[in-house]
């Protein structure tokens, strides 16, 4: 298979691999036990954690490990239940991941506001910035980069905005981590990743808070992470993280990134010039370098993802936890697509490891299969 | 180092790591996915789902994956403290885990009640059938056996109990899964486990529910688990932990443990013969066959830590998640121990892999270090 879905997981890379095999052999105690074998745990957590500091550019005690960007995610939202007023509204994106969003409306039901999205799928700056004129929310969150589209949110013009309104701001960015640099994420008030969408194993991730602040612990029993986040700290997983960002902050730091990204803008000229009709979804705005999402010209999108995946393609149609659910995307829904439009949606979202050869089976591929279900209509 | 700290964390055997490194290559996609890559994972998932069912003794679809125990556990707590009326109690065990002990708190404030233990470290049952016939509690929650002292606890009585007066039985697993067969623990309404401290992975745990029933998710945003906890499955480290799980069954076929016990049985004579005034916390009750809590003669927790430390062995004085907080186990102050007594309880907590010439390693040094206590003193 060739692997299109990096969005809804990538596969482990080696290094990571290894530094977990390393770690799970080398460094086994827990950090909280008395002894040599639990300080050397304790010594790998805090240079982790002051590496990760250091690439988001924030101090080393605002990061708290979580299992992944869901409990980070849902952290900060029982955190901001539990601490603002009975009247104060959150305000996240119309397109953020089901996390986010499930767990706002969980958690503050009405007082969750929508801030909407244009039809390139970029948030409304002069809607927020005219809704803050009048009202001043507890928190306003919006993705870094969206999981459907690849479409980058204008995060740095939106903390600055927040700042001039004293509003705490949160970005999840899970999309973002490991595709672009996460140099000044550190600065937004609440940041979330996760290590298994760029290369890193599944089950960890973190939540950066603001410094010296506290946040109310989703999880109890337990004094790690500062009181913060009870559970045994997941050392070997979290060591693999770190190798895997590193390495694709290194890989960033040589512009590797930029070349993937002329690979992907000539896929998309390929399918665009071999299926008319065909258009691509956000493709005014600034994207992720790895994801397409395109408007397919004819066919339902189960006929184009069981045909691509017998002819070897692993893609998708949106977001792999949303998958099964009968309802289009809320994310193309908030992009004003109509349901039957977002029905020929698909995503094609490629890794590190992709390469340009990658890209071009899949056009020809695209190409063929078009030719089929034109043929088989005519 | 001899690494007596099992019940904090166990070294991730060899089989699990080798299960996590073939899983991480080779079953790569997300289990949501809809193309091959992910059906693979999905059906691995299942296969495992239906492994640990079948060792527990319950149905598939009535295993929820989680984090870790403490995510587990956490979300017990939180169901009931969403379904149960306003006025229902939680009884638990006066010897919980932190993560029990103190989500119970946080959900229920006074409406958590604390079962009694008698001297020996073992839930009072006059007590709890006594209490039962006045007040019927939302839900009963007792450890399968005690992180600290190793004591099991009565919990097959406990869910007849409980049965006959249609309350929920609640068992935290832990420290028993893996180290005693997983037989028949199914039949309990609700169960913890994490696999970290069997030789299995850290970051990965389950919570088994009663059959057909639906559970209030504490992390919410995902389809995952059947829309009780969201979050991308983790499948290599559910797959590595069922890896260990199998081996440590299959021991446990074999009566291996038995034979443990008997290596901790001479050490633990070897101990009260060569430290005149030591004596076995839980001495009069079934223990972990890897466990031993030993009230020391002389000297103060923190004495010995660090000199069995420079021996070269690793021990602990309790939960490695309430190191560092000053008051004396609440385990121990719910046995009766006096704070001055309690300080002077080391834990040590064998492996699989501990032999019997480590046992008898550690005694030597016990008695060693005991010497230069006495000397120092005199």
């Amino acid at each position: 298979m060739i692997y299109f879905d990096h969005n809804a997981t990538a596969p482990v890379m080696r290094e990571a691999r290894e530094t977990w095999l390393h770690a799970t052999e080398n460094i086994s105690g827990n950090p909280s036990s008395p002894h040599q074998t639990g300080a050397r745990a304790h010594i790998a957590l805090r240079e982790a954690r002051e590496k990760l500091a250091h690439f988001l550019g924030c101090h080393a005690n605002d990061i708290v490990w979580t299992s992944g960007a869901t409990e980070a995610n849902n952290t900060v939202m029982h955190h901001f239940s539990r601490t603002l007023d009975v009247k104060s509204e959150v305000w996240i994106s119309a397109i953020e991941h089901p996390c986010v969003d499930e767990s706002a409306k969980h958690y503050f039901g009405k007082r969750a506001k929508f801030i909407p999205v244009t039809h390139d799928g970029v948030i409304d700056l002069d809607w927020l910035t005219t809704e803050l004129t009048d009202t001043r929310p507890g928190l306003v969150g919006v993705m870094t980069a969206n999981n459907e589209t690849g479409v980058i949110q204008p995060w740095r013009e939106i903390l600055s905005i927040c700042q001039s309104y004293e509003v705490p701001f949160f970005t999840d960015a899970v999309q973002w981590l490991g595709k672009m640099p996460a140099k000044d994420l550190g600065q937004c008030d609440f940041v979330s990743g996760a290590a298994h969408k760029f290369g890193g194993p599944r089950g960890i991730g973190f939540l950066k808070i603001p410094h010296k602040s506290h946040i109310t612990p989703l999880l109890v029993g337990g004094k790690q992470e500062q009181g913060v986040r009870a559970g045994t700290e997941n050392v070997a997983t979290i060591l693999s993280m770190m190798a895997a960002l590193e390495i694709r902050e290194q890989q960033m730091a040589n512009s590797q990134h930029i070349l993937r990204g002329v690979w992907r803008e000539n896929f998309e000229k390929q399918l665009l010039r071999e299926l008319p009709g065909a258009t691509i979804v956000g493709a005014k705005s600034p994207r992720l370098w790895n994801t397409v999402s395109a408007l397919m010209p004819e066919g339902a999108q189960l006929r184009w993802l069981s045909k691509l995946d017998k002819a070897g393609f692993a893609v998708s149609t949106g977001s792999a936890c949303t998958t099964g659910k009968e309802e289009p995307s809320h994310v193309l829904a908030a992009m004003h697509f109509k349901p039957a439009e977002a029905h020929r949606v698909l995503r094609f979202s490629s890794g590190w490891e992709t390469n340009e050869s990658d890209w071009d089976a899949l056009a020809k591929a695209l190409a063929k299969i078009h030719g089929e279900i034109y043929h088989a209509k005519t």
